[in-house]
């Protein structure tokens, strides 16, 4: 097989090959390294790589019984995540050179099931705003988005078939749109966050990347350890609510041709498609999801704005500031009416199966500025799993996509119904 | 002041004396090195002092303005939370002479109040039941109860006046039972909980232990940013349910008959006491409870069960086995019920303000087994505040009381009635 398709190829295309030893993991890591040496020069992906290790790693599995669901299978990892074998930065230079002494629960979970890490990929300052050097392979005068800026534009740029990420407000979702591949926030509390730097510890969640709904699908069974997720029969006849959400007038000519192209593809092939009847107050979701997250985040990187406040970015002060002097009692109140909400957001599930709505306001800003999260909040604060779709072209060739939001818990529906949607969307 | 005075004196007598500099931080420090000399030894409650570091802190908090609501104050800290300045070892072989980059968030919180961290407490192997070398103060032959082991028995011991610890089932309440201190837990999500060691992501709560109410009262404003859990005024009249739940049978005569002498009390006192009417299924939250935190302490600790085996003990080996073969799709039904009970949880305190109910099934057990969470898994995985109130001696002159619940997010109603029912109990 030449080293280009390599590089293209889905991870559930690569896996049986690999399992079957049709393919060595060496192999496909040396095409991951080409492409990597290739482009990193221009897309600034990762923070670090370790090409000897990781070739080894591919060896030993190579020589070895067949591991898991991600055999062979090279993965970056977000620098957000602890690993014992790379240094970790979080995107700060308070951590120059910090080496943890063991690897976070999900990189641990995806060496076992046979995974290969290359190496560490950009994140911004504490999967904050203030981005990394990383470049929207697409056009390098445009975002990647972030905070997961480093996975989404390596999965993107074929330098890897996977990479992990995590989300707090919209650090999957947008960086997968802005790159235009298939990025997936399984549903909050399904995937251990050890050893991943705490921002919110009520809204934090672990997923991934990949340029299939299938990929991610692999990459979330290991993560959560439900097999469901890599292995779905024929989708199942869906009611697909379409959901503009309160926000819709943010959606820029991109987002509502994407949007018309999609609704008008489904309407004709699913079985039910509806609008979604907007629930009372769903609009204060975002101003919460803000609150919260910034309450939160003020008191997680306690011991950085204390110590270390000059090496800190200007905007993160400002947001730490912010945090620090809000109130507790109202972040209390807050907790409650989350809790509220993600018992009563289930009755929405009751008429669909499966919610799709936009991911992001538009195509990459032009510039560093990761970009608005707007539509990923509500989603997050909610703690509903997701996955955005790329199918689309906006301005300046850069992708466009929607997302797909399902019910809690139900992860495996969620990817089903994705593939299926996926599937007519890029037809 | 004499010594073993100084030593006995609560957080919030102590405090006023610091901030107007009429008791010096650097001789309350050698007050409490002293009490740790000589009872170290025999209560093995630390695994690591630096008391020329306790000193150095003290005098310059005795040099400098008032830092906060812990000014001066010394504090012990279980050895789940990272600190920069002692190794960390979660309890386990595992983690020998690590040192961390960074304070867990608590930590820095309490230091920036002034806190004077004098050391690391005995923390139980990851925080789960497998014993370190801590005895009960009250009786050597008996547990302290884990898995915050150490902090109870210091402060229990007037080693220190507070000290931190964490709850996932029962780590809080049930070694303040045990050691005969006030043990608190705020509300599921309040505190911030970046560099403490992850177990169960979903229920994880970080807490602390002092002499009396008021002292966690101060503590927890500090962790919370919530200034009321330190400044109530009078009590409101309240009313009060009385919740023996269906797992009273399990309680033994001690905690029979301090609930009977607590009752009494209360009724006569209090403007509305009742029995509470046990929630439809109630009972199940045990089981759910046990479920969630085998699967999740699995995941959590990836890193040690695959590279570490050899040095984790039995019994975690078995538990973190059972983990990895419960099912994910189970799992996820079970955060489902747990989104629906902490919804539904919130009727109950339509009627009542607070609930009482038991903390353990009876005093320490002689051994070192650390006794039963039992009477804690609930208000755990209900993310509820709840308060542990000394007041009674049981066999062999070991501590007995019982614990105060609160509704969601009123950590501070519930600190003001703990403080009102525990002067009645004690009288």
């Amino acid at each position: 097989m030449n080293t280009s398709r390599l590089q293209a190829m889905d991870a559930w295309q690569l896996s049986p090959l690999l399992t079957r030893r049709e393919l060595k993991a060496e192999d496909l890591v040396r095409a991951c390294l080409e492409r990597i040496a290739e482009r990193e020069g221009t897309v600034h992906a990762f923070t670090q790589l370790d090409p000897d290790a990781a070739l080894a790693t591919a060896r030993a599995l190579d020589a070895g019984p067949v591991r898991g669901l991600l055999h062979g299978l090279p993965m970056g990892v977000k620098d957000l995540f602890d690993t014992a074998d790379f240094a970790t930065t979080y995107g700060s230079a308070v951590y120059d050179g910090y080496r943890p002494r063991a690897d976070a629960s999900p990189v641990a979970l995806c060496r076992e099931a046979g995974a290969v890490v290359l190496g560490k990929t950009v994140s911004t300052e504490f999967a904050y705003f203030t981005p990394g050097p990383t470049r929207n392979p697409h056009n390098t005068a445009h975002t990647p988005g972030g905070s997961s800026s480093g996975s989404a534009a390596a999965v993107a740029d074929n330098m890897l078939p996977l990479a992990l990420g995590t989300q707090t407000a919209g650090s999957i979702i947008r960086p997968a749109a802005y790159c235009g591949v298939v990025g997936f926030k399984p549903s909050l509390g399904r995937v251990t966050s050890g050893g991943v730097k705490s921002l919110s510890p009520t809204m934090d969640i672990v997923g991934g990347f990949g340029r299939s709904v299938r990929d991610v699908g692999l990459l979330g069974a290991v993560l959560t350890g439900d097999a469901r997720l890599s292995g779905w029969s024929e989708a199942a006849p869906m009611r697909i609510g379409f959901f503009q959400t309160p926000s819709w007038p943010q959606a820029d000519d991109d987002v509502q041709r994407a949007w018309a192209q999609a609704t008008r593809l489904l309407s004709a092939q699913a079985k039910d498609c509806q609008d979604v009847v907007t629930p009372d107050n769903f609009a204060d979701l975002i101003q919460l999801q803000k609150d919260v997250m910034t309450f939160e985040m003020a008191r997680a990187l306690s011991h950085e704005r204390i110590h270390h406040r000059e090496r800190l970015s200007a905007p993160l002060n400002s947001l730490l500031d912010d945090g620090m002097a809000m109130s507790s009692e109202r972040h209390a109140e807050q907790l409650r009416t989350v809790a509220h909400w993600r018992h009563r957001i289930d009755a929405l599930f009751e008429r669909h199966d499966v919610l799709l709505t936009p991911s992001t306001t538009g195509i990459a800003p032009e510039g560093t500025a990761t970009g608005d999260p707007l539509f990923c909040r509500s989603w997050s604060i909610l703690g509903l799993p997701s996955v955005h779709l790329p199918f689309a072209t906006g301005q300046k060739g850069l992708p466009v996509g929607l997302q797909l939001v399902g019910r809690f818990g139900q992860d495996h529906q969620l990817l089903a119904a994705a593939q299926w949607v996926h599937e007519r969307l890029k037809e």
